[in-house]
Parts: C-alpha cells; structure tokens; sequence
C-alpha cells in the first residue's frame, strides 16, 4: 500500500501537472492560484487512499480525487468571500487579489471542474461516485449557512453545534474515503464503515481545532491563543461553558462577550477560568476521545482489518494527539 | 408529439411540486424564490421537446430538464451579483432581497442540486448527458467572464462578440437539444445537428435582441427603445458600427460613448444615425437571417425531417420574427 504521504505527494504532482484551459485569462488564472497555494491535499490523498485498501490500482480514483480537492478550493474561494478573509495561507484570497466578481465566477467554474474530473473513473461505479459527492457537497453548503447562521444566534445547543461541524468540515472527509472506497470496489458495508471513520475524524479534528485554540500551547499552535475567544467564535469550548453556567457566571460571561473595550489577555484569561471552572477543558477531551474511540471501532469492523487499516488508525491518532 | 408551450407547462409544473429541502432556510428558501419567479422555461422545455423527437416517453429526460432550468437560474443568480443588477421580472434579485452572501451560497447549491437532478436519468446515456452538461456549463462561465471583459475594453471585434454570446448565451440552448436528443436516443449525427440549430438560433435571438434595442416598436418591446446605447453596451450594432466608421466618423461616436452628460434622446439619435449611415440595420437583419437559414439547413438534415421538426422550425421563425 502506498502510505499517506506518497499519495499526498502524488495529488500535489497531478495538480502541478494538470493544464487547465488559459482562455479566459481572469477566469482560469485564479483557479491555478488557488490550487496552486498548496495544503495537505488530505481529502484527495483519502480517495487515494481508501481506493488502495481495496485496490491495487489507485488509477481510476486519481481524477476524482483531484475534483474533491477542487471542490474543496471552491468552497476555500466562496468561503473567504463569505467571511471577508483577505488572507489564505499567507497569500491574499482571491476575491483580493483579484475582486469579488472573480471569486465568484472562477468559484463557480471550479465547482463545474469538479464535476468535470469526478466522472472519469470506472463506469460501473459512475452513479454511486456521483450520488455521495452531490449529497456530501451540497451538505458542505448547508453546513456554511448554518456557521453563519450560528453567528447571529445566541442560543446554538451543542448539538446543533456538533451538526454544523459534520456538515462545514467533517463530511468532505467522509466522503472522500467513501468515493475512494467505492471506486477500489468495497462493499457497500465498508465504504460506508469508512464514511462514518472520517465523519467521526473530521469531527474529532474540529473539536480538537477549538481545543487548541485556548488550550494549545502557543509556541508549538503556530498562532495566538485565545483568537477563538477574542472575537466570540461560537466553538464546543464557548456553547459547552454557556450550557454548563449557573445564571451569576452565565451574566458575567455574556458581558464578557459584549464587552468591545475588553482588554484582549483580561478577556482571554477570564472566559479561559469560566472554561476551568466548568471543567470544559476535561468536557472537551472526553468528547474528542469517544469520537477517537468510535472511529477505530468503525475500523475494526471492515472486512480488511487488521490489515490495510493502519495508515488510517495513525491518522486518527495522529488528529487527537496533534498540537497544532 | 408535445407541443413546445405543453412541455413549458410541464415544467412548471415540476418546479412547483418539486420539494427541495428546508434545512437551513437561508439556504433553500432562495432557491424556491428564484425558481417560482416564472419565466418561459424554454431550455428545459428544448430538453423534453428533443428528447421527444426520438422517443414517445420524455419521462427519463424530465429530471434532467429541471437540472438544465435549475444550473441556469443558477447563473442568474450569480450573473445578478456580478452585474449589480436589483430586479429581475419586476421583484427584487435574491442578492438584494436577502444578501449578497445568500446569493453566492444559494447559488453554489444550485449549482450542485443541478447535477444532482441531471444524473436521474437513463443509466446508458449517464456519461454523455454529463459530459455535454459540464462541457456546455464552463462555457457559460467562460461567455460571462469574457463579457465583463468586452466592458473594459475598446477593440472588441465582431468575431469575438459573436464568440462571447455563443458562450453565453447560445451553447445552453444547444446543449439543452443535445442533452434531450442523447436521452431519446438520437444517433450522434442527429445530436449534434440539434446542437448546432440551438446553437444557431441562440446567436439569432442575441442578435434579435441587440436590433430590437435600438430599431424595436417601443410600444411592441416593452421595453425603452436605446437602452443599449445609453449605458455603451457593446452589442452587435455598436461594435458593428464602431468597426465600419471612418476616422471622423469614429471620433465623433467615441465622443457621445465617453460624454457623460449627453442628453438621452440626443444621444439614442445621434448614434442611430451613425448606424443608419453605415447600414448597420441592414447588416444586422441580414445576420440574423443567415444564421437563421443555417440553422433551418440543420433540421433539415436530421434522420426524422421532415418529421417532428416542425416546432423547431416554428420556434426559429418566432425567434427571426419577433418584435418583442
């Protein structure tokens, strides 16, 4: 079996390779931008990847690996415009370095791109590709309207919570591992035990995001701690602590978050000792490791284990214990 | 056989029974809104019509035809935003009636839902009537993109005008045909010739449209007769016009183009002269009814004329003839 990293590696190659139509220059000059910024090309290596355990050939899964990494860019491209980010991986957005009207049509074509690579694979398997990337794309929607939906609201329940991240973040995943699967030939009860793994990772992951966002330890988190905090992102730290408080500490918290004069580290400090008191901290951890521990069951119960399954069991590990 | 305005009814009748999610409203009450304003549904209507063409039951080219409506109010949507338009059919466009976030999201669902009706056909044709899907789709973008780049510049010519409203406006005609033709089993020769016919007809209706605008029945068109020439649109008549004038000539028309404070009806007549002077009417009518003589010559080629083109061929005369 190729290992994660060859795959990873083998997708960047492809999409450094891969010549996209030049005519209309302002069209298809922002769609190499954006892929070419890099990433860890992790969902397309996952096609990969759940191909491999199946199969020995990975190459009828590599165009529609590269269209989940084009699909992934899209939403990259309509999110920053949503969210008025003028920075991606340390390079403006697109919708800067160009203007809005470009972000949304380059946007637009990418989403036809992806379709475009989705469908050269098998035959046999064309229909079923087709139906779990539509339901899991336009759940990748449903999950932005809710994050900026959940913006707006102050009454967001961990659960509601918990099915914003599965739709924003942790289905794109699982249906990568499942289109992967479906193209190297699994039953339907494998692919399917591999869609539930990486909703279960992908939910672990953002858990785990805003874990380490006012628990990380700066210097190896790469960015501030507190970010999450400052500016009131509604994270499983931030609904757990409003659900948990008595009224007293509810009050205090709530004029934390309306207060725009806080000074920043008094903010940080004082929503961090709610998070203590409510022992949010420990909340988090115990939640992220039953998720850890219910995707490795969802490993254990395909027809491969033990083998082909330990790439993906270092994955998971590797998502709970990351630090950054 | 169906006629045209019974599949046009037929479709209405989908859009308004179809039942899309509701979950999360911000997302799917758009959508609804954008698909119940009405319209003519002629490209969904041109996919069961062609469809019908080759067989008896157009029941496996209905979801498809709904994708076609559903991608091309898509466009709307999005071409709205990047043209800042706030009507459409006398109500407000989503981006104004609710925000311009809504509109980027709402269109990016459309876009997918538009594959996801489009796959719900005959599993034979699966990967034809996709390929020619998203072939027909990028292109689409491509017309818009090269349309908001005529805006800024000042040597567009004719060719590439026509170039820009085959992309824009003309492939999603002719894809709809070839889309319904692959579905009702028409050979390749007769597909593509349906092509080229939506094609053909789509440039005539551009062009119609250009004319109308300036040599319209104001009472008639509905609309005020000059339109065009008051906001510089580049349409045929103008590049036209702009291509055959002399130095003098050109330097007085670039005057009322770049005068800001002309008064309209001066303006509306001054540059109507120059287009009578150098017979731009009569070179824009004579156009039109080439591409509309090319357009009879391919029905006329298909296996079936002279059967079960008569529609088609009274749709083409409709669209030479029409004043409005």
């Amino acid at each position: 079996m190729y290992t994660l990293s060859q795959l990873q590696a083998r997708i960047d190659a492809e999409i450094k390779n891969a010549s996209y139509k030049t005519d209309p220059e302002r069209l298809y000059e922002p769609i190499e931008y954006i892929l070419g910024m890099g990433g860890k090309r992790l969902r397309p290596a996952l096609v990969l990847l759940a191909c491999n355990m199946f199969s020995d050939s990975i190459e009828s899964a590599v165009s529609p690996a590269l269209a989940i990494e084009i699909f992934h860019n899209f939403t990259l491209v309509h999110d920053d415009m949503m969210d008025h980010a003028d920075m991606r991986r340390g390079v403006p957005t697109v919708h800067k370095k160009w203007d809005y009207n470009t972000g949304i049509l380059s946007g637009d074509a990418m989403s036809i791109l992806a379709y475009k690579y989705l469908v050269n694979t098998r035959p046999e398997v064309l229909s079923r590709v087709l139906d779990t990337f539509s339901k899991t794309a336009l759940e990748v929607c449903e999950g932005q309207q809710y994050d900026m939906d959940f913006e707006l609201r102050n009454d967001v329940t961990v659960s509601e919570y918990l099915k914003m991240i599965e739709l924003k973040t942790a289905v794109l995943l699982a249906g990568s591992l499942k289109i992967g699967a479906i193209i190297g030939g699994a039953t339907e009860k494998d692919y399917n035990l591999l869609y539930e793994f990486g909703r279960l990772i992908g939910l672990a992951f953002q858990l785990q995001d805003d874990y380490l966002d006012t628990y990380g330890d700066q210097a190896v988190f790469g960015k501030k701690i507190g970010g999450d905090i400052l500016c009131n992102k509604k994270t499983f730290l931030l609904i757990s602590a409003i659900n948990a408080a008595n009224n007293e500490d509810l009050s205090v918290l709530n004029g934390w978050i309306s207060d725009k004069s806080a000074i920043p580290e008094e903010k940080i400090e004082a929503v961090t000792n709610f998070y203590n008191k409510y022992n949010i901290s420990e909340l988090s951890r115990k939640t992220i490791n039953e998720l850890y521990e219910k995707a490795k069951e969802a490993l254990h119960s395909l027809s491969t284990y033990p083998k082909k399954t330990g790439f993906l069991e270092e994955l998971a590990e590797g998502i709970m214990k990351r630090n950054h």
